[in-house]
This record gives structure tokens, C-alpha cells and sequence, in this order.
């Protein structure tokens, strides 16, 4: 087998063989195929796509590139939940402690903040004292004792991916459906999960621009799962302004609290009850999805969701109180008001852009080994459809350093768009695939 | 300006300037980008193409790699004549001596062979004694005296083509039309020529198989020629069996001999005369493409051109003897007849695996850097459209060795298809581009 070949074939639309994406995966995982090869591979693979045999393949040998997490010491169903990614997108904290309330297993291996995306475990570390870097008979542990458990993706895990992943973010080979797909799931299998739920973003906010591409990824993740014989639902739901109104970890955390209060904004709610009633459908604690919502509509409103992620924050040494006492997590020492140029309607929010100028002041990172500023972000003041006056607030920037203030405000009062007639109204959750 | 973001805007479509495609080919050639990204952006350009404004910018960027050789001393127009690789493509060595006999400078910087396809500079190697590593100085010279030099390409042009081309190779990214045609046109362009006649193969023997595509790449480098003020001119011509009949290295020079002796095969003779022609033409020895072909006849027919390659033989440290005395070249030591299995019309003779049967036994290379012998290949006794017997000799096997002959004898039996009815007649000469 030439890996020459290999290439050549992919780049002229031809199906590999499992045998053939192995030997590729596997040499590369190997240094025996030269990064070259690889990213030209690739390349064609983005541009002719894999077929299903393919993405299971490429998946399945990213799984077996390392080691996998055996959970079936722990009674129940583990049901975990994956988000492709957006902007202010924290509903993982909301679903993921109302579901175990309700009595399903979630092992929550979550990932960094990366470009103008957030991400879950730079999230929970804004908290003061709290761990993501549990060994596996910790998460285990407790993933018997309180159902839910927050750990970083060990390196030992489909490291295939990790390295491919290096790869294709200094070759332009990320937005490919089929590499998208089977990096998010060979993790996933690696968990030792019974069930998964999967929120698709698409939106300026997105990775996925487009509805057509957002459900060609649902589809295919949903169909590798499914093959090897996991429950598997995706939403496909609207990034097209940031989720809820904060974005930033600890101003995160604190809508986090909110909402799981049940005085978080709507948008957020929705999403994360939604989430939360396929994880209790799919996990099997009732028989029906309508049963499933209502139940996690009860354990938002008794406030054992609350008291999940509390319980939680202590186990993983985080001090609870936080999620009463906001001045316990990291405070900004700046603030700046961005107001609106003119009076209308509020009928675009760049995500983004908000993204990109949060993480420009340190609440995000552009490469993997940079620290976050757990205190900065962006508060809004307004959502699409919201009327706004001249010279009104439309959100707040909070800094603690002045670097790059300027033009992150800047790239936000771009985010905003203020038409003279309220924008027609646009779904949430926009397509359930599975 | 960052890499990665110029291979995503070529993986969308988008044209670079000329500034972005000469930082891309400088950092790639002074080893600051590295080979993983050159072969992305490669892949990128395979399936995205180029403008003219991007294809101009990769040639020039390639061509002010190296040094150029000043041709501008020596009175005359300087044409070159170049073809894209083809089976028993011995051409050069009957136009170039014909269009130097009527008056043409004509400074042939020529390839060696690789793959299925044979290279010049082989062929005339297989002469005793001839020399094509000539100075610059001294094929200087010779082009002052003779009109005629034939030497290799100098590692010190277009250095950025040769790590491409190297890269290319085991990347399956030969095959793109902007990179074809920048990477012969960059080394064309260094030759300090006025003019350059093409010849574009297409067909089963040739890296063009479709027409549409060798119409492309002949259009191609016309454009970059003609934006650089050369005069430029593309034949495409017929590689759906193997030119002539001799396909190897010495034999090839015999069948050299004959052809400038006007007893070669019609084929090569023809398209050898036309190609002499344009060269003439362009070479502005005479007003008119009709006067240019009675010029190239007439110094076919006088024995000029016969004695001008002799004369460069012995400039160049060959015995010229060897155009009439076939002893004097290397002589294979065993022969092998292949027959045919039914009485018909031959129909079809894949050049591509008689070129691969000669390269198996030792007259070409896979490799850069493999030596070939140069007495053995095949000598065609039919070509398409020539009825047959059963048991009728279809070609002969010249070896040295019993090396890979079985295989070889297997190759060409296959490439061989014997029809009940005569096949279409098909034109040699099929378009004229420039």
C-alpha cells in the first residue's frame, strides 16, 4: 500500500477501505506517514468527502489510537452531552446537573475555550478551588456518589485526534464535515457512554454558517453512533447571537446560577430544558420524551438542578457559595458601556464578533497553551426583536486590563445592527436529527 | 499575513495577489513554511484551480527562485521546443536539429525520463561519449556556432519548482493544470528564450487523457508565455499509441537516424515537421507558417538537419558515426517477440503500459536517481489500424537482463487490442492553441 495512492485515490472521489484509513491513521499516529502526507490527504478529504464506511473507520481508529474509560462498574445509563460549539453557550452546566437530578449518569468530558468559542472546563475553573483534573477513579467515584462529573479529555484519549487536530488547524482542514464529525465522536466513544445528546450550533456564531452543512454534521455523528450501537439525538439549534446574555466564564457561571434558578433568559432555558429532556429520555429514566420534558421541567423548578451543580462544585473542590454570592467568583475591574448609535430595533448580534472581542480582552484563547482571564466578557443588554433608544446601552464590556479595550469595543458596536422595523422572529431549536 | 489563512481563502476560491502567492513560494523555499502546509495549499489549488493572475505569479515566483541564463549575446531568435512527456516522444531531436539547419537558434534545455514517459537527455546519453552536462559558457558557444546546444536543467533554475515538484510527487498533486503549466513555464522562461513551441500529448500514453484538459493546459502556458512577451504556440497532438515504432533509448536514436534520413515512420515525421515549422516560424526566419513547413521539408529532404545533429554530436563529445553505424550504440543482448493471439485490426496499443513494459526492463526510472539502460525497450512492428495475424509478430522486447521481462512481455500483450473490424481513423495533430 503506497500512502501516495491512498491520496490520490480520495482526491479522485474513490471509497478507502477500513484496512486503508487504518493504515493512514495509523501510521500517521505512528510518524511513519509525514505530516505532509496527511495534510494533503486531508485536504482531499475535504473537498470529496468520506462516506459512511469511511467516517466509521477514520472514527474507529482515532478511538484505537488509545485507551478507552470503562464505566460499566457504575449502575444506570450514562448518557453525556456535546455541544459543537458557540458563543455564551453554557447550557452543559444547566442540562447536564437537571438531568442527574432526575437520576441519569453523565460523565461531562468537556473541552477549552478555542477562538471566539467558549468552553466548559475554562468555565467551572473560574470558580475558585475547582478541579477538571480528576483522575479516572475520582470521576468514577463520583460519578457513583452524584451521578455528574466534570473532567478534562486525557491525553491518553483517541490521541490520533489530538495530533490530526494540530494538523488541521495550521492546514485550513478544520471545517470539514467528515473530520468534524469523527474527531467529536471518537472521543465521545471513548467515554464509555451508553447514550449521547448532541447540540449542533449553526449561526455567524458557529462553526457551521449554514442549516445544510449544521444537519449534514448532525447526521453523520448521529449515524457513527448509532452504528456502534449508541443512542444517539442532535438538535440542530440558532448561534446566530450569543446564547443568554452573558459571555465570559465567571459572568457564565453567574447566569449558570440564574438559570438554574429559574430566572435565567429564555433562550437559555429552553435550550438547556431541551437538552436536559433528551439526556433523561435517552438514559432511559421515562419511557417518553414528553414524560422526559416533564421531569426536567420539575428538577429546574424544585431547585435539585441547583443543588446538583452545587454538590458537584464541592466534590471538585470549588466552593459552592458562588452561586449565591457572585463577588466570590473573579470580578472585573473595568466596565465600558457600548450604546447604540440610533433608535430601532435590534435585528443582528454578530456572535462571532462578541466572541472574537471577549476573548481579545482574555476570556478566550487562540492557541491551546494561552491562560484566560476568568473575570472579563460581555454582558448584553439587549436581543434581536429588543427596541432600543439613541445613545441606549446595548451591552457592557468588563475588562481588568486596558489591552485591546478599544478594539474589542469597536468589533462589538460592529456586532449590532439597528434596523427601523423589527426582524422577523427566528426559531430556537431549529431541527432534531435521530 | 498569515499562512493558514491564505491556504483557506485558495480551499474557498478565492484569487491571491501576486504579493500573497510570492510570499507563499519564497517562505516554502527558504524553509520557513513548512511541507505540511505547501501540500495542503497544493491540494487547495488542485481542486480550486487558478486565475491567470495567481498561475503568472506562482511562475514568476518560481522563476525569480533561481537564475535566468542570458541568452541575448547571440545573434538570433532563441526558440525552444517542449512536450509535456509522451511513449517513444523522440521529436526534439528531429525538429530541434531541422529548425537549427534553417537558421533557428534553438537552446534545448531538456528532462530526463520518469515514470512511463521517456526524457531526452537519456536518449541522447545512450550516444557514446555525449556530454549534456555542458557550462553555460560552452552551450553558449555551441549556440553561437551550431545554433544547436542540448543540455540538462542547472539545479540553479527554478529551485523552487524542483522542492514542488518533489513535494507534489508523493502528495498526488501532479496532476493539477496551474501547477503543470507554471512549473514548465518557470523553467522556460529562465532559458532567456524569445519563443517556445509546445507540444501538449494527450491519450492513454500521456498525463493528459481528456482532450478538454490538454486544451486547458495548452491555453495555459500559452497565457504565461505570451503575458511574459515570448511567442508562444501549442500543438496538441495524439499519445493514444506510442510515437514511431522505436520506444528506448538507443533505439530511439535510431529511429532518429532514419527519420532525418527521411525513412522514418509517418507519424513521428509528420508531427517532427510540423513542430520544426513552428519553430521556424516563430523564429521569424520567414513571414508565413506555409513558407516556415516548405523550410522544415526542404531541410528534412537535403540531409541539413541530418548533418546539423551530427555536428552537434561531436561538438557535444559523441561519435556521430553511431546515426549510421547502429552497432557503435548499446545493443541489447536478448530479444522477445510478442505475438498475436487472433487474426484483426489492431485497435488500440496503451502507450502508458508500453511505456511502463520499457521502464520495468530498465529504459526509464521511478525514481530521480535510478540509472537506465540504454540498449534495451521495444520496437512496435504494427501500429493502430495495421491488420494482423494470428501468431503475427506485434512487437519485440530488446533486453539485457531477465529481470522483470516476463512481467514486461505481460504488459504489453495486454496493451495490445485486436479488433474484427478496423478501427476509426483518428487525426495526429488535433489542435493548435496560440
Amino acid at each position: 500500500m503506497r500512502t501516495v495512492d491512498l491520496i490520490h485515490r480520495k482526491r479522485d472521489g474513490e471509497e478507502l477501505s477500513p484496512e486503508e484509513i487504518a493504515y493512514f491513521v495509523d501510521g500517521y499516529t505512528r510518524n511513519e506517514i509525514p505530516d505532509y502526507q496527511m495534510s494533503a490527504f486531508l485536504m482531499a478529504v475535504y473537498f470529496s468527502g468520506m462516506s459512511d464506511h469511511e467516517v466509521d473507520a477514520l472514527t474507529h481508529s482515532m478511538l484505537g489510537s488509545g485507551s478507552t474509560i470503562d464505566l460499566s462498574g457504575i449502575p444506570g445509563v450514562k448518557v453525556d452531552k456535546h455541544s459543537t460549539g458557540g458563543v455564551g453557550d453554557k447550557t452543559s452546566l444547566i442540562a447536564a446537573p437537571i438531568a442527574a437530578a432526575a437520576g441519569v449518569i453523565v460523565p461531562m468530558m468537556s473541552g477549552r475555550a478555542l477562538g471566539h468559542t467558549g468552553g466548559t472546563l475554562d468555565k467551572l475553573e473560574s470558580i475558585p478551588g475547582f478541579r477538571t483534573d480528576l483522575t479516572i477513579d475520582e470521576f468514577r467515584a463520583q460519578l457513583a456518589s452524584l451521578g455528574l462529573a466534570f473532567i478534562g479529555q486525557s491525553a491518553d484519549v483517541a490521541p490520533a485526534d489530538g495530533k490530526l487536530y494540530s494538523l488541521r488547524d495550521v492546514t485550513a482542514t478544520v471545517e470539514s464535515i467528515p473530520l468534524i464529525a469523527s474527531s467529536i465522536m471518537s472521543k465521545k466513544l471513548a467515554e464509555g457512554i451508553d447514550a449521547l445528546v448532541l447540540d449542533v450550533k449553526v449561526g455567524n456564531g458557529a462553526f457551521m454558517k449554514r442549516q445544510v452543512d449544521a444537519r449534514r454534521l448532525a447526521q453523520m455523528m448521529v449515524g457513527i453512533g448509532r452504528r456502534s450501537d449508541k443512542r444517539v439525538q442532535a438538535l440542530i439549534t440558532d448561534m446566530n447571537q450569543p446564547l443568554g446574555f452573558a459571555i465570559g466564564n465567571a459572568l457564565e457561571v453567574m447566569e449558570v446560577s440564574q438559570t438554574l434558578q429559574n430566572g435565567g433568559p429564555t433562550d437559555l432555558t429552553r435550550i438547556s430544558l431541551e437538552l436536559a429532556a433528551r439526556m433523561i429520555y435517552l438514559g432511559k429514566i421515562v419511557p417518553s420524551l414528553e414524560e422526559a420534558r416533564e421531569v426536567a421541567q420539575k428538577h429546574l423548578l424544585d431547585g435539585s438542578g441547583y443543588r446538583k451543580f452545587k454538590d458537584v462544585i464541592s466534590a471538585q473542590g470549588g466552593n459552592p457559595q458562588v452561586l449565591d454570592r457572585f463577588e466570590l467568583l473573579p470580578n472585573a475591574t473595568g466596565a465600558r458601556e457600548i450604546l447604540s448609535p440610533r433608535a430601532g430595533y435590534v435585528s443582528a448580534i454578530d456572535a462571532e464578533y462578541v466572541g472574537q472581542a471577549s476573548a481579545m480582552i482574555g476570556a478566550g484563547r487562540d492557541t491551546k497553551d494561552e491562560a484566560v482571564d476568568p473575570a472579563v466578557g460581555v454582558i448584553l443588554e439587549v436581543k434581536i426583536g429588543n427596541k432600543i433608544d439613541a445613545g441606549g446601552v446595548l451591552c457592557r464590556l468588563y475588562y481588568t486590563g486596558e489591552d485591546h479595550v478599544e478594539e474589542a469595543a469597536q468589533l462589538i458596536e460592529d456586532a449590532f445592527r439597528i434596523s427601523a422595523n423589527p426582524p422577523d422572529q427566528r426559531d430556537l431549536i431549529l431541527e432534531v436529527v435521530g
